[in-house]
C-alpha cells in the first residue's frame, strides 16, 4: 500500500504577521496534487491541522473544506489524529459519521489501541496527550511522565498485533534526539516529555508530527514529515514536502515529494545599498519572506519603509555588526558632550542621521521650541 | 409521518448565574424518550443548538453526543437548521458527511431551496440568515429588510413544490405578531425584522425556533416549540416540551407533549420570616430556581444568606413594595437628621437595621475608629 505522510498544516498561523492562508491553500492544493499522482491508498494527517485550539471561524471554514475534498471528493481515505495545538474535544466534531467513508480521525487516548486494519498493514492512530490521560486510562498513578506512559501505551498496542500484517503507528510527540526549530512549541521540560526511540522500533514505520523539519529525525522507521509551509526564519533553508510510505517493501520505504511555496521564507545578509539597487534585479524573489540583516553600521533613517518599497514582506529586520558608535565617531568624550548645548547637540545629531547640516529655517525653529520649552520649565 | 418539533436548545446558557447542564441534559433525555415512545419518523431541530457563536469545549462535547445518541444510536433522521445564536461556519462542521444517516443539518442560506424528500412530505430546511444574505445569494440589492428577504426566499421555494406532498418549512426567525419573553435576543429593530405571517400561508406546517414560548404565535400552521429548558423568570409559567406533528392528517396534526424539569422556575411573592418558616414544608421544592419578591419593607439583615439557606436556587430578590423610609420612621426631617452627630446617627442606622442598640464595647470602637477618621482628615 502507499500512503501519504503529512502533518503540522497549523491552520489558521501567522508569519510575523503575515497572512499564511494563501501559502497553506497552495500547499494543500500540491499535496492533493501528489496524493492523486502517486495514487495513494490513503493520507495520514499526524496531528497539529489546526494553530489553535480555538480556530477562527474562516480557519474552521478551510479545515472543513480541505478534509471534504480529499475525502468525499477525491474519494481518499485519510488517517489522522490531534495534535498538541488542536482542541481533541473541537476536532472530535462530527468523526463518529466520518469513518462510513474512510476518514479516521483519533482524538481521545482510547482509540489509539484499535488499529484500522488495511490490506497486509495495521494503523495505529494515537493522538497527542498528556501523562495524565494515560494515568486515568491506565487506572494507574504510578504513570508521571511520557516515557512511561508511551511505553504502556505501546505495550497495550502490541497485545493487538497480527503478526502476519505490518505495523504503522501515527503520533505526535517529541522523539528524543530530534532537532528542533523556533516555529514548534516545546514539549520537553528537562526531557521528561519525550518518547525515547526504543519504544519505537517495533513499528514498520511511525509518521510523526509536531516537528516542522523532515530531517528532525534520523531513524530508520521513524520520520517527522514536517509542516508544508515554514513558519519561522529558522526553517528558511528547509525543503518542505510530504512523505510517501510504501508498505509493499520490506523494510518500508519512504520517497519525499516536495511543496514549492509561492513566497519562500529566507534570510538576507547585505548591504542597504545593494538591497535597494537589486530592485531590478530579476534573478531575485522580491516578493518572499525576507529576514533581512544589514551588513550596514550607520544609522539609515526610514530604513524599513524605503525597504518594505523593494522587499515587501519583511519579517525582521536586523544589524549584522550593531550599530556603529556615535560618540566614538566624533572623537569625543562622554564629559566634553556633556558641556555641549542643546542646539550644538541637536546640530549633530541631525548631521549624524540625514547626513547634512540644519537649515537656518530648521535652526530658527528649534530655538523657537527649545525657548518655548525652557520657558516652560520655569513656570512649572 | 410523525416528526418531532424542537428548537432553541442553547446549550451552554446559564440562569443568572447557575449552571444549567444537568437540566439541558435531562430535558433532552426526555426529548429522545418521546421520539421513541411516539415511534417518530424524524427530528426537527429549528436552530439556536448552541447558545454562543463561540461555544465552550464542553457545551461542544454535549452537543456532538445528543447528535451521536439520536442520529446514530437511536437511528433517528434529524432536520435541523442553525439560529442567530450559532455560528453556521462552526455547526457546518462535519456535515457532508452527516447525510448519509439522514442527519441534514443546514446552515447556509443556499441550503434552503432543495427540500429534503419525505415519502409524503417536502422538507425545506431555511436557516436562520441576515437579509445581507438573501442579497448575495439572489444578487438583488433591492433586498433591504428581512420580509423582502423572506418573500423571495419563499417565492423560490415554491418552485421546487410537489403539489402530491405536503409542504413543510422550518425557520428561525421572529414572526410578526408573536410574544416575547427576556430571554431571547431581540431580532426586530422597527418591525423591519420580523417575517409577515401571510409568508408562512403556503406551507402545511412551519416548524419555528426562535421564541422560547410554545404559545408565542397562534396560526393554525405554524408554531414555536419554545426552548425545551425555562431560560429566564419571564418564563415561569410557561409549559416546556416539544411538538408532535402529524403529516398524514389534513390539515397536519400537532399534539403537545411536556417535558419536566429537575428544578422549575418560579416567582414567589412572600414575607422572609414565611419563607423561612417554609424550611420544613415538604410541599416546597426548595430546589427550584426562584425569583422572591419580598412582602416584607423593613431593612433585613444579612438577607440573601438566610434565605439562601432555606432556598439555594435564588436567581434574583426583589420588593413588592419597596423598603420603607427611615427617615419618616422616625418622624424626623432631613434638617433635623442633619443636625445629629455621627455616633448619634451610627447609633440610629444600627438599631434600625439590628434591632437592638450598640453595646458599650461596640459604642466605644465606634468613638475610636471615629476619633481616628477625624485626626486623619485633619492631617491631610
Amino acid at each position: 500500500m502507499k500512503l501519504l505522510h503529512t502533518a503540522d498544516w497549523h491552520i489558521g498561523r501567522r508569519l510575523h504577521g503575515f497572512d499564511l492562508t494563501d501559502e497553506q491553500q497552495n500547499a494543500f492544493d500540491q499535496i492533493e496534487q501528489i496524493a492523486q499522482a502517486e495514487q495513494v491508498d490513503g493520507l495520514i494527517i499526524a496531528g497539529d491541522v489546526y494553530d489553535r485550539r480555538l480556530p477562527s471561524e474562516a480557519s474552521v471554514a478551510m479545515v472543513n473544506q480541505m478534509l471534504q475534498q480529499l475525502n468525499l471528493t477525491d474519494q481518499i481515505p485519510l488517517y489522522a489524529i490531534s495534535g498538541n495545538h488542536d482542541s481533541a474535544t473541537r476536532l472530535a466534531t462530527g468523526t463518529p459519521w466520518f469513518k462510513a467513508t474512510h476518514l479516521y480521525l483519533h482524538t481521545d487516548l482510547s482509540q489509539a489501541f484499535t488499529p484500522i486494519e488495511l490490506t497486509d498493514t495495521q494503523l495505529f492512530l494515537c493522538p497527542y496527550f498528556e501523562p495524565f490521560a494515560a494515568q486515568q486510562y491506565f487506572n494507574d498513578e504510578s504513570i508521571q511522565h511520557l516515557d512511561q506512559a508511551f511505553a504502556r501505551v505501546v505495550t497495550e498496542m502490541k497485545t493487538h498485533f497480527d503478526p502476519a500484517k505490518k505495523h504503522l503507528l501515527v503520533a505526535h510527540f517529541f522523539v528524543a534526539g530530534s532537532s528542533t526549530t523556533d516555529s514548534e512549541t516545546n514539549l520537553t521540560v528537562g526531557g521528561l516529555a519525550a518518547v525515547p526511540t526504543d519504544l519505537l522500533a517495533d513499528f514498520d514505520y511511525v509518521a510523526l508530527g509536531h516537528l516542522h523539519g523532515k530531517d528532525a529525525l534520523h531513524l530508520p522507521n521513524a520520520r517527522y514529515s514536517g509542516s508544508p509551509v515554514k513558519f519561522s526564519l529558522s526553517e528558511a533553508n528547509q525543503h518542505k514536502g510530504v512523505w510517501i510510505v510504501d508498505t509493499d517493501e520490506t523494510p518500508v520505504k519512504v520517497t519525499f515529494k516536495p511543496i514549492t511555496p509561492i513566497h519562500d521564507v529566507r534570510q538576507i545578509t547585505s548591504s542597504f545599498d545593494d538591497l535597494i539597487a537589486s530592485a531590478d534585479d530579476d534573478s531575485i524573489n522580491h516578493e518572499d519572506y525576507v529576514g533581512i540583516t544589514l551588513t550596514d553600521r550607520q544609522p539609515i533613517p526610514n530604513v524599513m519603509a524605503r525597504l518594505r518599497a523593494v522587499f515587501p514582506r519583511i519579517v525582521t529586520l536586523g544589524r549584522a555588526a550593531g550599530f556603529e558608535s556615535q560618540v566614538r565617531y566624533h572623537g569625543e568624550t562622554s564629559q566634553q558632550i556633556q558641556q555641549k548645548s542643546p542646539m550644538a547637540l541637536l546640530g549633530d545629531f541631525y548631521e549624524q542621521v540625514a547626513k547634512e547640516n540644519l537649515t537656518s529655517q530648521q535652526e530658527k525653529w528649534a530655538r523657537a521650541a527649545l525657548k518655548q520649552a525652557n520657558e516652560g520649565g520655569d513656570q512649572a
